[in-house]
This record gives structure tokens, C-alpha cells and sequence, in this order.
């Protein structure tokens, strides 16, 4: 098929299903247990199940009435959630909302609307020059939010990471002490549960502290990091998420959840609501024969919302808690398997030291003519080419497919993840393998 | 199944199936053709394939390196919608975003970006006071919007409709002016194509005038009504949408693709990639091997975004424009022949004069014993209480399912809404029945 124009006349079933074959054919086989590129892998069967069944049901989260069971598993889901980060009998409140993204966007509107009520009505001429503060490790949404909702990149401080990506409380502290000597109000301190590259867990004990201290909402941002609470081997790394005003937990990352399936989950209830409803009586009617309370639409800046939390239920029946922290398990195992594996090995260099606390394990590979270069320049100038191309070169093959980019000062580097349950150590040993078949000759 | 918990332990395979069923029993049958209830009902085969499909591929919008195929098949289709609304060559850019009210967040983003670019790094309080304006009968997210943008509520300004809903031009050309004197930038209109309760269509032309006048940028919400300049009978009523800076068009709803699918259109390239870019270099690598510029992520408020775009291309397919073309005549067609049957039958009282221009009928039933009521207050406080016990019996008996509201200062009535081709003359005809038979005692 080379002809994707949408045309004024129908084609036949026979072309259709041409179109379908073709485009899974030339889609990125991201359930591939070689396909480490993104945070999302995988495909989980009762997932997949799920995710038809609710195509088939076609309807949306808006109202207890068009959404009754759905409705009702999105409240008994997010309440167990609650009860995991260890709110107490999981109270609370929360969404499911497209992504992880604009759960950090709800959860920054959300600490503006607590602290500055009024900015609802009359907008931020009513409120003072906000600051915002998160690690240079976090994510770009931080920024998207703070763009966005009108309070401006420049009102988001970046706090100091160590050497291996952890925000350093200290200098949070200074930057808040700063921003209010310049005349900043601090209202929203962003710590990362898991960043994007390094995988690093901010300390959340030491930053809930200061946010206490100086009365900032204190938001997780554990979109990818989050999922590691529901494994008892690994949730020490979450300790000081209970304290939390908000938090991302992205299902879809680490707990293989089919795309899409994000929750931000809010300590204070009635807040969600109280911050962005609208009482328009034309969508919400106010005399309807049941609960009101179940009518959650209000509550969203969505109007319909896409129903994304019937795949998470049903995998979480069938797996049940133990399963999902099994493969958690299983997948940090596999990155420390690679870590064990490559941290001595001719050729390689770790970005950063120590073990990794997330499937992050983020490293150089150094071709065999580039190692022994005297030139320090020169061999950074080299090395940051490196990737590219054996990238470029495992997507010609299609054999496997990792991430890499540069950070700050760092040149170009691989950083491998693992989410995919499917994966083995097997795969492990491929991709080393297939990076240096591939990056030999470089 | 009464339990729906999440516990430690998995279920069995014959629960998960026992909890399929019950979800899918207790589900609301949204594709049935009597089910009247919300602007997206139906379940079109081909547009169910096509979600499951994705839902199989199981990857997202993020970069062209991840959804190849999906990113073209966006390009093409958004293109296909700009040539249609009446773009040269189709250029211009534009979006699915996760519902309406999202793409009339992102019109209103971009209008106040084009206007006062350094909003986007120093914030509101780099910005004069802003004024948006839109009709009493506008969609709640114009306010939604504003509320999350940080321009707050008490800044969308309502602008007068007639009785038929229609904003008047005049009444927008008084309110920009008022705003000005107060001190306030006008700097955003947003005319409905197609408002929720009466389906009415603002006269665009009229209003892109006072627009263009006042250098004002002008969105279209066609979120509903957007659809209908497929059908060669009825895309006058959206005259002058060529004029829009924006438009907002949800083929999840008239054209009856599965939910989610909600497009925004934007005239002038480049504006969203400036607006929402934060240049994360460890999440788009500026050094992959080709055309960085399909790489859309950037541009969006979310970071992955979900794929919702291989449905529609599909139906597309296989329909036609020919094809939506008829299904949105014949779907037009039935609401006239329900707003001819009952305008003149005894019982019922339309809420506005005239044939209905989209698909929406509002009226009011009464009952046998209220027809003849004298006291006008009494009456209309008993007719107030009619349409939500109609509504509800229809739901106990599982029947049919219609919309009711108040409007302003009118009681509760009855909105039907026909976006569903499935529905034909007897769905209607058995509407009408079913009104009566559960209202004849009220």
C-alpha cells in the first residue's frame, strides 16, 4: 500500500483489511521483549482484553450515567491506590487522566487553586509571582504545566541533582529562600519518583520536610518511578510518598497497563472539584435519581474522558497485587543483570556509579578504535556519534531498539530500560551483543 | 459479582471472564440505536476494528521513531479536515487532542501565545488583563479553560444568543468594547458550531467581521456541529469557518468514530510547536537518522499522547466522504422528521421556533393532567419535575435513554440528539410512545 489518501469514495473490505495488515506491519513492535525503547513495553493479554472490551463499550467517564460500572471500578481502583502510598483507609481523591503529563499539570493547578483560591475567577493578575521548584533531572512537563496554566517557565526554579540524578534538598531549600527574597511565593515543589533517564528517586523524606517548612504542596511525580511502591523489595525508594499533597503513578509504565492509563491522586477531597467545576446544570443535571456524588465529570478539565481504567482493574484482578509486584520484580532484577554485566566490561562506561534504583541503566559504549583515544576532546566529540548510528543501524535490522540522548554536559549515551514482563536475560545478553556487532566498526 | 475489590491474590481465569460479562451487562448500551442520551452514541464495525487494532499496536503519538505509520496517517487526515474546512492546500497544523474541551484549552493557549509570546516563558503577569468571549450557549471549557490558563472566568465574557441560540454579532461588538474601555486585551472568540442544548450554529461570518476588526483571534467550537460541512445539504450553516484562526471538530461525535477523537485545526503553521516546545533533548534527540519534523510530541500539552487517529483514517476508508456524508444526512434527516411530528401534537411545546439546524429537538412533554393548568408558576414548577421521572423510568425499563436540562429561565426539557446511523423513523416513532407511556400518569 502506498496510498493513504482519504478519498470521497468508499474501498472495498478487501483494501481495508490490506490497509490493516500494512499498518501493523510497519508499526513498531513495542511488545517485542527487544524493544527497550520507551518507558511503555509490552502487551499484556488480559490488558489487551480489557482495552477491546472497553472500545466496545463506547462510552466515556463524563457521568455515573453513561458510566456506571466504569465509574465505580475508577473509585474502588484510586482508592486502593491511596491505600498503597498509605493514606490512611485510602482516603483522598483522583483521576485517571491522559497521561502523565497533565497529572502533573492537574496537580500544579490543583497547589495554585489551594493556595490562591480566587485565581479560579479572576485569573493570575489576583495572585503574586508564583515559583515553582523541581530538579534539573525532572521531567519537561513540569515546564509544559507551569507554561501553560500562565505562571511561566521562568517561575520554575531547577533545584541541583547529585551525581546520580537525586535532588539536593539543600539547595532546594536556598532556591526557596531565594525566590522569596526576590518576592516569589513557593507553591509547588515537583520531587521526581524515578526520572526519565537516570531513573533516579529524588529523596522524598528531606524535600517533604522543607515543603512542610515552608508550607509548599509537595507533589511525586512517580509516573515512572511510582509502580515500584507495590513491590516490598523495592518500595523503600518511595519512602516519604505518604506525605505527598499529590502524586503520579503511571500504570501504563511500569505496571505494563496498555496505553494509555495515568493517575494523579490528590490527598485533600474536594479539591479536584472545588478547583475546576463549572456547574454547568445543561451537562450536570442536578435532579437525577441517584448519587450525585458518582457524577465525577465536573471534577476534570475534560468534558467526555476516555475511559481508562477498566484494563488496570481487570489486569489487577487477574494478576492480584503479588502479580504486578512479581514483575516489577523481575524487570529491575533484569537491569541489574545488565548493570552486573557491563559495569566491568572493555568497552563500557557507566554514565553514573552505584547500582541502578530503577530499570535505568544508563551507559557509554566505547567502538574498540575509540578506546584507547589520548585526545579528550576528540573522543567526546567521537563517542556522541556513537549512538545515533548504532541505533540507526538496530532499526534498519530491526532487532532491538534502545533510547539514548545527552544530558547537560554528558555527550550522547544509552539509556536502557526495562518494563516489558516478557523480557529475559537472554535479551539482556542480546543487546549487548547487538550493540557491539553493530558499533564495532565505528 | 458484587465484588469488585482489587485484593493481593489472583483471580481465576473463569472470574475475569464472569467479571467481563457483568461489566458489559451492567454497561449502558451505548450503541443502541434508541440510546439518545450524549453527542457520541453508535458503534461503527470498521471504527471498532480499528481500536482494537490500536489498542493491539499499543503505542503512542510521542514520535514518528515509535508510530510510524499512525504519525502519517495524523498528517494526512488532519490535512484532508484543513482542505475541507476550506484551507488552501489544506495547510496549516493541528492536533487530536483528548477530547473537546482539551482542543478549545489548546485555541485559547495559542491565541494568547500568538498575541503576548513572552506569556509563554514569564507569565500572566508579563500580559494586560485578558477578555475572551463566547455565547451564554456556549460549552462549559471556553470557562474550564480560562479557569486552568490562569486568565480566570470572570475574563470570558458572555455574549447575548437569540432565541434560537445564535450569539448576536452586535451584542459581541458592544461587549469587545466595553472590555476595551475597562482596560481589557480582548484577545479570544470562540462561536460555536453547533451548541450542546439547542444545536445552533453562530452566524461566523458576522463574527469573524468583528474579529478581524478588532484583531481578535477566532475560534470555532464545531466540537458538535463541526461534522456537517461533510454533507453538501447542510455546511452552509458553518459558513465563514474558513475564516477561523482555530477550529475544533470531534469526529467522535457526529461522525460517530469511537471515543476519543477530537481534532483541532489551526490556520498558521508552526504557532503550536512555538507555543508548546520546551526542547527536552533526552525525550526528542536532535540526531536521529530522518525527518525530525515528524516528530510531533513537542507540539502537545501531553507527552505521550494516545493514538486516536487510526480509526477515523479507517472509516474513512471504507466509508468515504461519501459515506459520512450520508450517515450525517440521514442522522439530520430523523430529527426532522421527530421535530415535524411532535411541533404540532398535542402535549408537546417546542423551546425554540423553527426547524432544527442540527440534529438537536428540545421540547417539553405534558402531561394529560397539566395541559389545561391555569396558575402559569404552578405549571411551570410541575413541568420542571416531568423530564428527569420520564428519564428515569426510560432507565429503570432499560427502554431508551434521552438528555434533559433546564436553559436560562426555562424548566426542564427534553434534549434528543440523533448522531447514531444505526437509529431509524421507528426509534423515533417509539420515543415519542415511550414519553407518553411513562408520562401519561405525571
Amino acid at each position: 500500500v502506498n496510498n493513504w489518501e482519504l478519498q470521497d469514495e468508499p474501498e472495498t473490505l478487501d483494501d481495508i483489511l490490506i490497509s490493516c495488515r500494512a499498518t501493523l506491519k510497519y508499526a513498531i513492535k513495542t511488545a517485542h521483549p527487544r524493544y527497550f525503547n520507551q518507558l511503555s513495553t509490552g502487551l499484556d493479554m488480559v490488558g489487551l482484553a480489557a482495552d477491546w472490551l472497553t472500545s466496545t463499550a463506547n462510552t466515556n467517564m463524563f457521568t455515573y450515567e453513561v458510566a456506571p460500572v466504569f465509574v465505580l471500578l475508577e473509585y474502588v481502583t484510586l482508592k486502593k491506590m491511596r491505600e498503597i502510598i498509605g493514606w490512611e483507609d485510602g482516603r483522598g481523591d483522583g483521576i485517571f487522566s491522559p497521561g502523565g503529563a497533565i497529572s502533573n499539570m492537574y496537580a500544579m493547578l490543583l497547589a495554585r487553586f489551594k493556595m490562591f483560591p480566587e485565581v479560579k475567577e479572576k485569573g493570575m493578575s489576583s495572585v503574586p509571582r508564583l515559583a515553582a521548584f523541581t530538579s534539573e533531572h525532572s521531567h519537561f512537563s513540569i515546564k509544559k504545566g507551569a507554561a501553560a496554566l500562565g505562571i511561566g517557565t521562568e517561575s520554575v526554579i531547577c533545584i541541583k541533582a547529585d551525581e546520580s540524578g537525586k535532588m539536593i534538598p539543600a539547595d532546594l531549600e536556598r532556591k526557596i529562600l531565594e525566590a522569596k527574597q526576590k518576592g516569589f511565593v513557593p507553591f509547588f515543589v515537583s520531587a521526581t519518583a524515578g526520572t526519565t533517564v537516570y531513573g533516579a528517586f529524588d529523596p522524598l523524606i528531606a524535600i517533604s520536610d522543607i515543603c512542610k517548612k515552608y508550607q509548599v504542596w509537595f507533589h511525586v511525580d512517580g509516573a515512572w518511578g511510582g509502580s515500584l511502591i507495590m513491590s516490598r523489595m523495592h518500595k523503600w525508594k518511595l519512602d516519604g510518598v505518604e506525605r505527598a499533597n499529590s502524586v503520579t503513578w503511571n500504570p501504563h509504565k511500569m505496571m505494563a497497563v496498555p496505553l494509555q492509563c495515568s493517575a494523579l491522586l490528590v490527598r485533600e477531597e474536594g479539591l479536584m472539584q472545588n478547583c475546576n467545576q463549572m456547574h454547568a446544570c445543561y451537562l450536570f443535571q442536578q435532579d437525577k435519581h441517584y448519587d450525585l456524588s458518582y457524577d465525577t465529570g465536573d471534577k476534570a478539565l475534560q468534558c467526555g474522558r476516555h475511559v481508562d481504567i477498566f484494563k488496570l482493574w481487570l489486569m489487577w484482578r487477574a494478576k492480584g497485587t503479588i502479580g504486578f509486584e512479581a514483575q516489577i520484580d523481575k524487570c529491575l532484577e533484569l537491569s541489574e543483570y545488565l548493570y552486573n554485566k557491563i559495569k566491568d566490561r572493555e568497552g563500557y562506561e557507566m554514565v553514573f556509579n552505584g547500582k541502578p534504583q530503577h530499570t535505568n541503566v544508563c551507559f557509554w559504549y566505547l567502538p574498540p578504535g575509540m578506546r584507547y583515544m589520548e585526545d579528550k576532546e576528540e573522543k567526546k566529540k567521537r563517542l556522541h556519534k556513537v549512538a545515533p548510528v548504532i541505533k540507526a543501524r538496530m532499526m534498519e535490522y530491526g532487532t532491538t531498539m534502545v533510547s539514548y540522548q545527552p544530558q547537560g554536559d554528558k555527550v550522547n549515551f544509552f539509556r536502557m530500560v526495562i518494563s516489558n514482563p516478557a523480557a529475559t536475560f537472554e535479551d539482556i545478553d542480546f543487546l549487548i551483543e547487538e550493540i557491539e556487532r553493530l558499533g564495532q566498526d565505528l
